[in-house]
């Protein structure tokens, strides 16, 4: 066991090595030359590990060891490339524990039945381009990424795409691959609810829907002093009483619901000025589409409502379908967990996950590591090597069963 | 009386020729070439009507008709510059009315009691400089402007009025003026109530007290969707329950008491992050200094309360002392209008005004004439020939009574 602790903690120290910012960090967006050289590096080691070694149109990589009586595929793994400044461990755990697992299992008890197959999926954190899982969503055969959206210095995903696939190994070979019947991520939990409470893995049940949507609230600006309290079209006294309706009706309906406000702007934003406009920002998740939905409906009540100012409602993206994990293959997790001793615990995951997208074509299942202090997407992610080994052992088990 | 309609209107038209920008804007801070146009023009006007014209240390315009039978001086005035884009009523008008109330009670009745003056004050629209109420302050006696402070160009305010000074008129005596025993202002309301109401004149009862302060609230900034409810430091929810309660408890205060949040920032202000510091601010004013600093308590006991996020308040201004007009030249004006047959409404002032620091070594009273929209610092700024007229016919039956 100390032998995957210490593999676990070197894959993600030499993979880290790709993009490397200051002593921790990580920038390294999708088809940048980082992220050219990390999929290179990975091919690499997976040749030395004789596992056949493909990339698809966009770029995931596919590492795999055939199975000797089934055409069907088992597939691990998470996203290769990192937000700028991003850590070591957001996507980059998801791919070390799959190609670790099957490399692992492979070395202890040769060819599986089924083909086991470790990926590291080309984007997800939408670093470069607009878009996001544009890996996920090529692999799973859900939709293809515009390729004329452009990064900031204006080229292409195309362009970016061809000259990233032409720079890796040539023995690499260049195919997309059929889908998985069974896909399994790890990934660290982004929030602070392993590492707060001490369990040591969770065993992901959903993930949940997101809504973002922009409020606007118009009144009228007016001198601060001289506008008499029952003259005033007030849109930040507005704001600040939806805003507290709406976490009171959050309370009320309890967690796992969350909703943030990140943004919010004020115009002419003088402090002598009744503001004309208030702009602001609504993220809102629970696992249950119908949460959200009555979140929304919420929220239009608190617009209809309005009397003073006018408002409305911007929703800032398509609502993804409800993404309820494999039941059998979340059990088997949570099983694994207890027959090794581990304290786990069933959660949703707030955050959003390639495997939100696989699920629309196959059976998923997600296992989560602590993040010290909740923290992601800055070079302060951190999970302790043990955290990472029980990933690891419980995805080589779950595999195990599924595969041999 | 169709004569000083005619009279203020042209008076106005000319005065907003200096520093006109677009077709009824004005720009003309303090000791700028459209200011020392402006200045230079009214003292040229003064001399033509054969007033005393003299200027003090810092610009103030003081144009005179020596009284025969005392020593005491009765003033009228309001500020001469303006604001960046301003309009042509804000200070122009108690300028303009002074100035037509002297020079026709002059015409009709000859030398005066007393001596009247009509002052053009050099400053109070802190337009150019850090500084406001540079001109009232000297002429009253009250403190005296940092000459060392400087404008955008790194000019200071020394410099740029030693330039100003020495540009006015040859014929102009450079002489510090005594304090007058009575100070009257007119101004346009800058505020809706008379425009709203119908009301033609409002009799200023006090100049309200005004507190300003930065509430500065830090939280911890966290992903939007893995950390749960419980576990969140959201500066931004704090902030609107803040400012839903304030609002809660002016409205329980009721009239005249208005506060204002009229900035409010978010740190890092992203739509997918609980924000970990809100600063806004807060602008309150009421007549009475009490009822200003039971606000600011309440503001402190919220702020107290605070759990989960920490916070505290900067206060940004030395708050002024309570200014309540003379009550016998407050009650003159009200009987004047009421025997003019004029509708008006004795109201406190929610702006601050020169007179506010005049009010500390003199009686003083203030007139209000209507705000079309209750509009002021802008282009639009707009008040009805009829409207200037009223205004300026209490002024000269007030100055007549105090003078005659
Ligand atoms: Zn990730
Ligand atoms: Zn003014």
């Amino acid at each position: 066991m100390t032998e995957t602790r210490e593999a676990a903690s070197d894959f993600l120290a030499r993979l880290g090595q790709f993009g490397k910012t200051g002593e921790t960090g990580v920038t390294r967006p999708v088809y940048t030359d980082a992220w050219i050289a990390a999929v290179s590096w990975l091919q690499k080691e997976a040749q030395g590990k004789h596992m056949d070694v493909s990339v698809d149109a966009n770029g995931t990589t596919f590492m795999s060891y055939p199975g000797s009586e089934s055409t069907e595929i088992v597939a691990a793994g998470s996203h290769i490339d990192s937000v700028v400044n991003g850590g070591r461990y957001d996507g980059a755990y998801g791919v070390a524990a799959a190609y670790l697992a099957i490399t692992d299992l492979y070395a202890e008890y040769g060819q599986p039945k089924k083909t086991m197959t470790a990926v590291a999926i080309s984007e997800e954190d939408a670093a470069r381009f607009p878009t996001t899982f544009s890996g996920s969503k090529h692999y799973a055969q859900v939709a293809e990424t515009d390729p004329d959206i452009k990064d900031a210095d204006g080229i292409t995903f195309g362009q970016a795409r061809a000259h990233a696939i032409a720079a890796l190994p040539a023995f690499v070979t260049r195919q997309d691959q059929p889908l998985p019947s069974e896909w399994f991520e790890l990934h660290i939990e982004q929030g602070p609810v392993l590492a707060t409470t001490g369990i040591q893995l969770g065993v992901v049940s959903s993930i949940c829907e997101l809504k973002r949507f922009n409020v606007t609230l118009t009144g009228q600006a007016n001198h601060a002093g001289t506008t008499p309290q029952h003259l005033r079209k007030d849109p930040m006294k507005a704001a600040a009483r939806m805003i507290t309706a709406l976490d009171d009706y959050a309370k009320a309906v309890g967690e796992p619901l969350v909703f943030t406000v990140g943004s919010l702007t004020v115009e002419p934003g003088a402090s002598n000025a009744i503001p004309s406009q208030v702009v602001f920002s609504i993220d809102v998740r629970h696992p249950k589409k119908a949460v959200v939905d009555d979140f929304e409906a919420k929220l239009n009540e608190q617009i209809a409502a309005l009397t003073t100012v006018s408002g409305y409602v911007d929703s800032l993206m398509e609502p993804y379908p409800e993404v309820v994990m494999d039941e059998r293959l979340q059990h088997q997790f949570a099983e694994i967990c207890e027959a090794k001793g581990y304290r786990y615990q069933v959660m949703p995951s707030g955050a959003g996950h390639d495997t939100q997208i696989m699920n629309r074509k196959t059976k998923t299942a997600m296992l989560f590591v602590p993040s010290r202090d909740g923290i992601s997407h800055s070079p302060a992610e951190y999970t302790a090597p043990e955290d990472l080994e029980r990933g690891i052992a419980v995805l080589k088990a779950q595999l195990y069963r599924e595969c041999y």
